[in-house]
């Protein structure tokens, strides 16, 4: 059994990382932090865990982490490269759910996230924990920087296009839509239920945080300058992320062939959902798992530039999103089925 | 007082005009028919007009609306056609708020719509009710082609940079969310509360009516040959439309200059907002209204194409999308101004 | 015109106070304030004001509220008694939409909302604005006291079988179910959409302060000791209220004479919608407006106790049941048609 | 592994029914009929189930049903009666999720659901499928009539008190709220998101199928005659049933003893939660999961009547309210663990 940690587990990604551990068969649930609740059962915050998870937050002092095997993260940006260095020196393995260790570009992390980074050392060695693209890197990984929830949806969409150098990479975009749990557990008037409820808007179109990292991914798969223009948006919804991407084609192929693109990059990706070309994929058939589903469109109407591809993408922004996608590489960390744990499906309706 | 007939009541857009019409100080409202509910009272299916509207619906063989001034259509595409020919010849003016007289050209009509035209010698006439682009032409009309909800806002976001030729017209891309209302008022499980609730999905991407509208439109304003990529989404909200629109920048020009485009395009318009630039519309903020709210982003960060803008635009698709146009429209013909009986502020929260 | 100021602007009341009075013909807002917000537009925070209030927030300090005709206090509990006295003494009238004077109770009021009452000589003269049942005293009143959203429900649902002696005024039950917008604009977890959406919960089970205000004003209509059991709901809805009342009838009475005590009791109140013995009001069909629509209900099928009455009640609660409510008060204070001003009609759908 | 065919399989119930026995380590899901649907993909109506489920719907004369272990009926009322005796004739166990053989009274059934019960034979035989009620019956039965949504909520909420014999069993009240997939999947317009979002709304308090079901089996646990005043509404969310039960106290019993009882009768089943006195149990603490959960109050506030009890009762309408409830019978008819299949943690956010 790996005996996992959590620290800072009162946020959405921390429950998430609780509803999956606590029925992944080859784990044991070993110790959760938080500062605030210290002492208080873990299901009297989460009663859908009441009977399920029997753990108490301790606080960060009194837990001696580095028995575990794995740490989680579940944190806000900053914690994990302060607590990293000593795990690792430990033993334990550590994937960090925020973005200390997404960028491997210092001083792009600290002109986007604001604060210094502690543990600049480990920037080369963090893998990336997205395991279509990157899995063999994340089996022998100690350090994982799991993937923000929009480059996921935005890199598997668009790296099997990149990689065969059908498009243009300068011109990308992304229009991309997150349901309102992405904002996280924190109180704010900007996400209260009547404020966001029956609403939709843009934020952060001058710049979000997760282009750069975008950007950066997206960059190792092609040597043509990448340029992304990327949109994000709220929905009035509690969970679910929709992406949908433009792409200008440069070379003359068929649908057919852009299809097996696809299928092929992730012929043995058995959490990307290849949908028939054309298909419109819901953000609720992922609901509650750990799939992400893509179709590929290419409008051809009367008046539409005949060059563009459109690519819709879904997920789960909690699952897929993060902390699914958690436990996915955690799972090929420890030398087990990719799926182990993560094979819920979608609630529906 | 302005005499004012219905036909087809019994749809969101039907009933939207019954609440914008009922406290309109220069109508009364004389008929409004339908078939399946001949007799009812019209309250008595809207309880929110109890004590408000006293009308009953009448079958449209009972009813005489020639003695009307104005007959609104808010019925499926079809109605209209059939009846505003002998309409107009009595005198009335008619205001049809589905797509038969949109389309100038009677092969596209019958292509996307896919019925014979029965009155294609209007087609000509016919003047299409968009009072922002075309405020003179709605004067002196006699026969509107009221605008499709997403068409308005794509219109009112590109019209000001193609009139002044500084983007690409041949790239353009609208990113489009509709709330449910945008669908109508019929049984389908697809709109289900259950089904379309906690859900975001595209529809449509490989074609949709509006596209040939918008396009034709946009043409109207450029030398340049159209082309645009229009990609419809629903949005778990009632009513609320929001546009992203991306367009490439072809001149040199900064923003202050970009902003001062918009600010004279709509300085004589009461009902579109130029939002300071970089602001983020929300659509709840039209809730309502017939006000359109607008902003122009330039996304300038790392990574990010330098010659992109990005335009969000707001309305609430049954009002200025629809039915509130159309009350518009029809104070411009009868010589009111253009904003009576269409003051009301958006409801927030 | 009404000059009209108000306390405290921020919060959804405020707000809604805007919505209305703007529009009011004969109203002229004149001051707004509001310690955080110095010097804010208001339409830069409420952005649905945009073009229509250019009203900006001034601290308390920097504004002479005694200009003003009436003062509205749209703020929390505590405010309106440490400013009205003043306010009064120079003539102007006061309406204040927390509960500070809404219990006649001294040390009720301090027992409910745990601080000392400051203006306790008021109580007596502050009049409990609820125009249906007392309206003579809000036309001469200078203070009024707005009724709580809930209690304005139960109140016009019970009190025309109390007065007629037909119930049994000690085993009264009041299933309430209000919109997330009751909670107000506070930052808070429990409101967030992500923990409120899609879910369905009681609160206050135990005790609420909507209770003894609620008995209070009940007692004020029956000899026999009034008991209630009242259970306040969270309904993932942004606006509107519905209270399910239940009552064990004492006399023999049919459901003609019954339907006829309500219609009776409100003939002369144009928002109060007494519908059809055995109809379902939906909160929707208030939503925006001043409307409170009522219907009765006596199950008698198989296994039912034959003596019950069930009474559903609607309103939005912002309207009706707060800021309306209050604006329907300063009409009657100011000598003008009840319904000046607040003939909105409901948003549907 | 257990042979499982399933009758009607597009609706609500029926793909939740796929959702839980994909997954169940004891079944092998070998038909499942629909006659519209003959030939399609289970998989391409219900996108959740891509990957996991490789069934086709079958019209029902193309398959065979007799070579399962077990029919599930996720059909409307009538289909089961009409299947269910030559089921049983072949040793077939069946399951019926609609109310075929919920009533004992063959002339109530007729008299509530307007159909002539074909199958009167069986009405004796058929076992209540409530197993924490009834387990060993359930444990032995051939044929479950598996409990509507709103009677497991009432049932388990009164039945501890009514065997103790603590409370006035003629005067219940169950003021009930389901989510909109109570409804089913059914083109019908009083359930679009722009009818029941942001919308709340009692219906059928004059009369509900599920008011007889719930008033035969209580009467089961007391010999006071039954009297159930039973009120539903319909909630703006997708899952999720809340029961607010008001019961009259008739012996001196505090408040220890009371919460005593519960933990008593509950004691041995795993899917009720009595969460501790005063609690209040959210719909979504229980959403995709088969538990129920439920808590006490007794209002002793200033106005409240001293001898009444609210009881809270909550639970996912689709799980444990049906398919969940059916999979529960299911395993103890072939002796396995009641749990078996069934230990997924509620969806929280």
């Amino acid at each position: 059994m790996i005996k996992v940690g959590i620290v800072g587990g009162t946020g959405y990604t921390g429950v998430e990382l609780l509803r999956l551990l606590a029925v992944h068969p080859d784990v044991r649930l070993t110790a959760i932090t938080s500062r605030k609740e210290d002492g208080l059962p873990v299901a009297d915050m989460f009663p859908s865990l009441r009977g399920r998870v029997d753990l108490t937050f301790s606080a960060p002092d009194k837990v001696d982490l580095t028995r575990c095997d794995v740490v989680f993260f579940a944190t806000p940006h900053g914690v994990a490269m302060s607590q990293a260095p000593e795990l690792l020196a430990a033993g334990v393995k550590v994937i960090d759910l925020a973005a200390d260790f997404r960028l491997k570009n210092q001083s792009s992390f600290e002109q986007w996230y604001k604060i210094p980074h502690t543990a600049p050392h480990l920037l080369e060695e963090a893998v990336y924990g997205l395991p279509e693209l990157n899995r063999e890197a994340v089996k022998s990984a100690r350090l994982i920087a799991n993937p923000g929830c929009y480059p996921t949806t935005v890199q598997l969409g668009f790296v099997p296009l990149l990689r065969a150098g059908v498009i243009d990479a300068g011109s990308l975009i992304a229009d991309a839509k997150s349901g309102v749990s992405g904002a996280g557990r924190k109180a704010e008037i900007g996400t209260l239920f009547s404020e966001s409820s029956d609403n939709f808007k843009a934020y952060g179109v001058s710049g979000h945080r997760h282009t750069p990292e975008t950007v950066a991914q997206l960059q190792r798969f092609t040597d043509q300058k990448v340029g992304l223009v990327f949109t994000p948006h709220l929905v009035p919804m509690i969970r679910g992320m929709h992406s949908t991407l433009y792409a200008r084609l440069t070379k003359e192929i068929d649908n057919a062939a852009l299809q097996a693109l696809f299928e092929d990059a992730y012929k043995d990706s058995d959490f990307v959902d290849v949908m028939p070309f054309g298909s419109h994929p819901e953000t609720r058939s992922t609901r509650g798992s750990n799939m992400l589903r893509l179709a590929l469109h290419r409008p051809e109407q009367d008046g539409a530039p005949g060059n563009m591809l459109v690519i819709l993408v879904v997920q789960d922004n909690l699952v897929k999103g993060a902390s699914g996608q958690a436990v996915q590489c955690m799972n090929l960390m420890f030398g087990l089925p990719e799926t182990t744990g993560l094979q819920q499906i979608a609630l529906l309706p």
